[in-house]
């Protein structure tokens, strides 16, 4: 717990209203979207860097775990309080600070939603490719820290692509501001991209410089039914060879068509094995009706059984739709869920679904597989109820058997949703005792004593042993600090 | 000097052929693309990774300088062996291993001359973008290193935006492999962009997964001339405002046009004040024209006296030519030159222009201008005459006023050349003493005795006192160890 006079201290920094210590008022803050949960001792919102900075002095100075937080929207547990401390909202920093069209980038504030940025932009002709599922929660600086990704990554890449500039308070309060305006920089070692994904463990990002594109002004969308597995694997090649990078080519399993269309009855075929819902823009109307073509002629050839186009905006809204509702659809089938998010070389999407789907079966889970299958980044959900004994020591054998299975076919742990809590103690088997090693010496050299957003990225367990990497987190029904 | 048995040790690991120590064959290893020369003690070329790693680990042993290298065409002193010591080679480590066309990537040795690379890759229906202007000498290796750059990067980014996977080997012989074929990657801190343009500093890499793309079946190349060097300037704004995103918006200034119409009489216009080169790819030859006219449109609407779009290939390759024989044109209009490469936000491209030209008539340097234009990236040349009394003095000072004005502007000291000795001196005024002071912190993580690359990067100089910062580099005239 923090002391009075630190409460205190806390109040001159960031004003009365804006340090909360309360039960009911932590409880809030204490989990994410993950089944975690753990409250923190204070929760601190800061309006400017300067605040931020002295926040981290203070907790530097007497060592206080120190969290940073956007919407909390984190499908690893990223952000959840684990040792207590202060979780630091970055809610109220929320300013589009600029729209440079000149420049074609905008300056902003960690806290502004990514929908909302995206609809500011693309008022003005631009575009901020980025969208992660949860853009409409989701804050900007967390996108930054944990690098997010979403469906258009594979033609426009991800979060990491789009920063030019950040302004970071470091550990120590020490404030750095990297990059700007500028589209190229080879001044120095790349500290941009080093803040970038790192997870609130080496600084807190208090300003963002992000870089837009022109906003293309067609779009076309087709879904393609694949009754076996293995062709939709093969048309993802095959789309890619034949000369179109389209925006995305998103997968969904068996499992997660049925899961839709129990959800929305939009007459989804429910014994096709794979849909891909494939999508591409550009200026000329008849240049991307032409690539979705190629598209369509290369997915009819690879063993699609077929292949609709979308032919106004209300069909093209209608198969976002559908891919939209796939988390919320397999979340009605069980009480609990966990979304995994492994990435394997996009050869090996097949076989890494065929596993999913083995180890699910072995250990008795239902697991809807949905994903960004131009990137090989797969979403394989678990079903599960927290509440039968067993269910979750059974869960984490699952869930270690397919972090084995990515790694395996040449994958990582994860693409988008980040280490936090979830994977941390797989981190050594994903890269080795020497690149660890190196990750821990530039935490040590930015944050020595430990206090930004502890206990996440780095294993906390000993080498091979990963019983527990899941049981042992903190839930509602055992509270941190009460086990 | 190393002694015999240090030498004996040496060629122990890479083989009596693959160590030099001869005066004449050190020579060769004694410069770059600069005017700057200083010899080696000895040039060691590995072969394997694990040469690389034993030949690192006597170097740390023993506190040896180690300076990696690869085709030498360094622009800012980034691999001439300041210090003495070991340049390590990786110019035998030239194998292209894979070209993997399902996952649209490919596994290079260093050593690769990336035009090479190119052509490999083009040959199978695919696309690696980066084009630095050495790239029929550069290698894939140096690319990385210094993340390099190029006409095309406008649409497709830069070197780092391509590299999926490296192996590094760290100062201590410890060896790094990072990341892979997978497109997506947030398993820990980003080192592979930590390594990408940390210009031999933190490690040697030895391998590459190089990220590749669909090559786009047409292309569409236009040229336009400016009677006013503004026009130019508000054009790139209104070809960028026009939602298209050219592969390249390449600026020459007057100077820049006719020192090429001097080399290569093309009818080029030679009161102009400015040309800029467009160029659009993709796969629908009337979406391609169709861009390209809109970008011609956007370039009269802003003041372009005349708007050329090339109607074969023939016409393509003239503009080209004379974008390439921009660099040795110049060359040819004095005994010596320097090109600089600033970076502005690319609203300031004219207001740059104007500067340097301003800096050049101060100084009495002839300054021909080109470059990025669409990336606010521009070389200066500064054309002198080493041999004459107090030209270098002079074009010191004017070149601290190019980088002081790019400053001014918000821009970067480089952005594709790196900083290596020629901008050293200037690095706590771009970046500010706590970002360097982490950047320091992260050098002495990774290489605690300071063996790789000595005296690139990092300012060796007192704050704010940069005399020197040419005129005291070694050259042909003083060689190192000599003065």
């Amino acid at each position: 717990m923090l002391n009075d006079r630190i409460l205190r201290e806390l109040r001159a920094i960031v004003g009365d209203d804006y340090v909360r210590a309360g039960p009911a008022q932590l409880i809030a803050y204490s989990y994410d979207a993950t089944f975690q949960q753990a409250p923190p001792d204070a929760v601190v919102l800061p309006r400017t860097t300067e605040q931020v900075a002295a926040v981290l002095r203070l907790a530097n100075r007497d060592g206080i775990p120190l969290i940073p937080r956007g919407a909390g929207t984190s499908l690893a547990g990223g952000t959840i309080p684990l040792t207590g401390g202060i979780v630091l909202s970055l809610t109220r920093m929320n300013d589009i600070k600029e729209i440079d069209v000149g420049n074609t980038c905008a300056v902003v504030e960690p806290g502004v939603v990514t929908a909302t940025f995206q609809a500011a932009v693309e008022k003005v002709g631009l575009f901020y490719p980025p969208d992660p599922a949860s853009l409409n929660q989701s804050t900007l600086g967390g996108n930054v820290a944990c690098n997010a990704g979403g469906p258009r990554c594979l033609k426009y890449g991800v979060t990491r692509d789009y920063v030019l500039g950040l302004t970071v308070a470091l550990a120590d309060g020490r404030v750095l501001r990297l990059g700007g305006k500028t589209i190229k920089n080879v001044s120095g070692y790349q500290l941009i991209q080093l803040f970038t994904a790192s997870e609130g463990t080496l600084g807190v990002i208090t300003q963002i410089t992000l870089r837009l594109v022109p906003l293309p002004r067609h779009r076309s969308t087709a879904v393609a039914i694949f009754p076996k597995l293995d062709d939709a694997g093969d048309a993802v090649t095959a789309v890619l060879g034949s000369g179109v990078l389209p925006v995305t080519l998103e997968l969904m399993d068996k499992l997660a068509i049925n899961c839709v269309e129990d959800y929305l009855h939009m007459g989804l075929p429910r014994d096709a094995e794979a849909l891909l819902l494939i999508e591409q823009d550009g200026n000329s109307q008849m240049a991307v009706q032409q690539e979705i073509e190629t598209v369509a002629a290369a997915c009819k050839e690879t063993g699609a059984s077929d292949v609709r186009v979308a032919t106004s905006p209300e069909e093209r809204e209608a198969l976002w739709r559908a891919r939209r509702a796939v988390s919320a659809a397999i979340g009605r089938r069980a009480p609990n869920k966990i979304g995994e998010d492994v990435v394997v070389p996009r050869s090996q999407v097949p076989e890494m679904v065929r596993r999913v789907r083995r180890i699910g079966e072995e250990h008795g889970f239902e697991t809807p597989i949905f994903g960004h299958a131009g990137d090989g980044n797969l979403h394989p959900n678990f079903l599960f109820d927290r509440r039968k004994p067993g269910e979750m020591e059974r869960l984490e054998r699952a869930a270690a058997a397919v972090f084995r299975a990515a790694l395996d076919l040449g994958g990582t742990l994860s693409g988008e949703h980040g280490i936090g809590t979830l994977k941390r103690e797989f981190m050594e088997d994903a890269l080795g005792a020497d690149t660890l090693g190196v990750m821990r010496a530039i935490k040590q050299a930015l944050d020595p004593k430990g206090i930004l957003n502890p206990g996440k990225k780095f294993p906390t367990g000993t080498t091979g042993d990963h019983s527990g990497f899941l049981t042992a987190l903190p839930t509602l029904d055992s509270p941190a600090g009460e086990e």
